[in-house]
């Protein structure tokens, strides 16, 4: 296939695009493969389409490959399969919903859970039928709080979602096994630079789940992996290795101290340390305490709720909030310390908590035995020595703290640092909670019923376009994979020589015609135009035919490595197509 | 290659689906291809996505030969180019509209003209950019009144939607022959039956136009054709052809006669005809006044409007909408008439309605000097030879009145029979409707700039499965044409002996390893189950291998015909592939 340039629907930009963060929000506009049509709502322009569809093939190759069959689902969806499954109020303002002429409410599918475990229930009856695994490549929406980044975070976007469904968790654990190897022929497929790791589940609900991440400085997902092993998680899913409990008997016993002008850790330690108690304090002996607040969905009341953390850190809000879903977590405002007396800012303490029946969870570094300098519950007092397990009982533990480059590796290997990246992919081990919404049974050998057990598999497609771009680029412009390249050579036409033209066609056609797609830049513009504009687009070979095909030879440049070598035009067709099928 | 019955997942229906109003609607559900999810909406399982992509390739196919580029915008739309071009209050609620978390409005799109525009100044400037055909085959939205029949009438469902963009009349005219022509092999490809028709332009704007119906009895669309020419017209878009204008000189003064108990043109005719006035009166001799009233795309207020037709015919309220669109149209109630005195029900008059300022249109047969039995606007009253353009003078004409078999072609060759059709296909001549609302202008040679036309073309790629199916099958289930059957061969394992499913999968391999794509049914079922799968799944060619394999054939089945012929297995594959290349 041939793409003339001359009459393309394609105009670089010379100027970055205002709102572009990101280098491949950048380049997807600068060179034409993308537009912006709303807040987080592109177009694609033909040599984008194409890179999404090819992205979409290899998807669909792998997907295929594993059994997953392929099938597709409104995305306008009727209210009730989600309001059984309660996500209609769990997600909140983050999907569209609208209503039909007739009042009805719909809403537009951010991912389909319900609805493929709905039609599971209708077609399959037998344990024969059974495992199953069913995927679609489609728009989904949602309704991003801060669209940013170009396709990075989009409010519509194409997505491949994946669902299995098992007689038991055997089943679940290899169709959860087929998808992680089919994500990982994918993503090095695309010639993606990615981790995997382990992942909080979030609002899907189950228990195991991994992420993959291509490693990119402008991701929103920080992740952490360990110096010495192979662990890396998503940093919500780190799980703070706890240090054993201590025997409560022996220790000192708590003893308030005046501690005024004090309500900041770092105030509170030198105050202590210049106070003579015979001991050297540090900010990690603290328990600071955190008040915040959280709403379940669909309730209209806040509850307060008390974090303690040990005061060498902050609570992370992305690890607490992750925590917490589905609820809702805000910060106190001043009304509500007015409406709570005994809140006594900076000063806060365990015992205040716990009189007023405010639910209380600490970071599991905070054991049974452990003595700790925390608030008094009035001003410009501290408690020293406050034995958890003795002096406090808190509710239970929580992951909120911050996690930090050098911790210790959960998995007791090595030290923790961290990197950020894109999620590309997340596998979910999602269990029964959708088929006990809706009771997707088999009937068993023994004819009794068995509840289906589920998994659900996603893919950002189009997020891809942009994650490939993130690390496939330098200076010039995109430096595409030639599994995704909207062609696979551009052929340059450099000079206005009839003679170059026809050399540049002839070209074009012999390869067109050995499966070869090309990108022909036939138009009328300066050498240097069409130069820019081919490192800009980023297709993997550029063959330049111009003044050396009088002496016959062409040019045959590598768009990534910029090597550029001198080929026989007799010989090119063959090169090129020796380089391409490689 | 080959896909397994024994996974696939599909289950065929013995029972008709009860909401089920037309055969393709019943035979798709049935056969597994599609299901229902809302109202309007349906997914797509397996075999349905594979038939839906075969047809979304023929029109890709056929797109890109006449030089269109595919791209693609969101579904999801911000309002203001709706709102620029009227089309966000004109759509009324036909459209799917929403808020995002913001309170901003969008709606989901039922087409794309404002957007293509608005991309298309936003890339090019000059005229030796023009011209460009773009196109899509994306998912669009309707919030239908009715849905119905399936895939027939859906709110959610697949266009393919083009749009040309030219310098002047001409190159729109070789746009709009391009369409036509490559809708044309479309439709031939897809083995469909069909016609095109003049048509009215509705709310698109724009000046010629023609639709694309596939015939069929359970179709919406009412078309006619002339007996002896190449007519053939949407039912709205048949334009009356008006007699020739009388002299009004030397016809009788109008005459108010006491027409006791004639409230109905039956009644007043036998009536008339009673009295001894001296003539014979027919139906055709009276005019009937139709009140209706009407409003504009964001206008509060209703107006009368009083339409003028002969006797013989009724309004039909299709072309009457047609011919004033985009404004509402609604019938009056008892409190519209209690309101206006002046309108005397069964007596209503061109008199009362001048006199009191409502528009009166007339159907084009009253030409000036035509005269009329109609309303004496007093109960009991009518009056006789009232003469157009004498007695009264309309505001216009309007094609409001009924088209029947019989009547006069158009085109003054022949008469009109009329048939029903489903709208596969639909091409416009815009003109600069949207490329004015947005000032989308090339820079000419002379530098002045010159404002771009367009046309704007679609094809419902969705409904063209159930358009084929309405056209494709028999009492037994689906009868698919090759071009777009889920499968090339259906291989049926009869029998349980372990040879014949040996036998099967090995024809089945060799087929799939000759580029045939097989379904194989290796499913543990009776034979009489598998061949009624069989006639019901409908691909064309039905291959069983049972008791025959002993002696060395297997029996090849026409889907279509019925025809059987048994064939040699070594024979078979080498036949079967001769048949599907054919």
């Amino acid at each position: 296939m041939i793409t003339r340039m001359s009459s393309l629907f394609l105009r670089t930009l010379r100027e970055d695009p205002a709102d572009a963060e990101v280098p491949s929000h950048r380049l997807l506009v600068r060179a034409g493969y993308v537009r912006r049509v709303a807040p987080g709502g592109y177009s694609w322009l033909p040599l984008g389409l194409r890179v999404l569809r090819r992205i979409e093939a290899v998807v669909r190759e792998e997907m295929d490959a594993i059994g997953a069959q392929e099938i597709q689902f409104p995305a306008l969806l009727p209210k009730e399969p989600y309001e059984a499954t309660g996500r209609w109020t769990e997600y909140g303002p983050s999907v569209f919903r609208l209503k039909d002429r007739k009042g009805a409410d719909y809403l537009l599918g951010p991912t389909h859970e319900e609805l493929f475990a709905l039609t599971v229930k209708g077609e399959y009856s037998s344990y024969k039928d059974y495992p199953v695994i069913l995927y679609q490549i489609q728009t989904k929406y949602r309704d991003e709080a801060r669209p940013r980044a170009g396709l990075l975070r989009g409010r519509e976007f194409v997505m491949k979602d994946s669902y299995s469904f098992d007689l038991g968790d055997e089943g679940l654990a290899r169709s959860y096994r087929l998808h992680r190897d089919a994500y990982l022929r994918i993503f090095d497929r695309l010639g993606l630079d990615y981790v995997v790791v382990a992942a909080t589940s979030g609002a899907m609900g189950g228990s195991a789940s991994e992420e993959f991440l291509a490693v990119a400085q402008t991701g929103e997902d920080t992740y952490v992996r360990s110096t010495e092993s192979d662990y890396a998680a998503n940093v919500e899913a780190v799980a703070t290795p706890a240090p054993p409990e201590q025997p409560i008997e022996g220790k000192p016993q708590a003893q308030v101290h005046y501690t005024p002008d004090t309500p900041t850790i770092e105030t509170l330690v030198d105050f202590l340390n210049a106070a003579e108690i015979g001991r050297t304090f540090t900010a990690a002996d603290t328990l600071k305490n955190v008040l915040v607040k959280t709403r379940n969905p669909g309730e209209r009341e806040w509850r307060l709720l008390g974090i303690g953390v040990p005061g060498d850190r902050e609570v992370d809000m992305k690890r607490l909030e992750a925590s917490l879903e589905p609820a809702e977590v805000a910060l106190l405002e001043e009304a509500d310390f007015a409406a709570n007396p005994f809140l006594v800012k900076g000063y806060i303490g365990p015992g205040a908590l716990a009189a007023n029946g405010v639910r209380y969870l600490v970071d599991p570094r905070v054991v049974r035995g452990s003595a700790w300098v925390t608030g008094a519950d009035k001003p410009d007092h501290h408690v020293v020595d406050l034995v958890c397990g003795r002096d406090f009982t808190p509710d239970g533990t929580i992951e909120a703290a911050e996690v930090r480059e050098g911790d210790a590796s959960p998995d007791g290997k090595g030290t923790l640092v961290s990197a950020r990246g894109i999620e590309i992919g997340h596998i979910f081990q999602l269990g029964r909670k959708y088929t006990d919404a809706f009771e997707v049974d088999a009937l068993g050998p023994d004819s009794k019923p068995v509840r289906i057990t589920m998994g659900s598999y996603g893919i950002g497609v189009s997020r891809l376009v942009a994650a490939i771009a993130e690390q496939h680029h330098d200076d010039l412009g995109l430096v595409w994979p030639r599994s995704v390249a909207p062609a696979d050579v551009h052929v340059v036409v450099a000079g206005k020589d009839e003679a170059v033209a026809q050399g540049g066609e002839r070209i074009a056609e012999e390869l067109a015609g050995r499966g070869v797609s090309v990108l022909l830049d036939d138009r009328k513009a300066t050498p240097g135009v069409k130069f820019a504009d081919a490192e800009l687009i980023g297709v993997p070979t550029i063959v330049v035919v111009g003044r050396g095909l009088a002496k016959g030879v062409v040019e045959v440049k590598d768009r990534a490595s910029g090597n550029r070598d001198e080929v026989a035009v007799d010989e090119v067709v063959t090169h090129l197509v020796e380089l391409v099928k490689a």
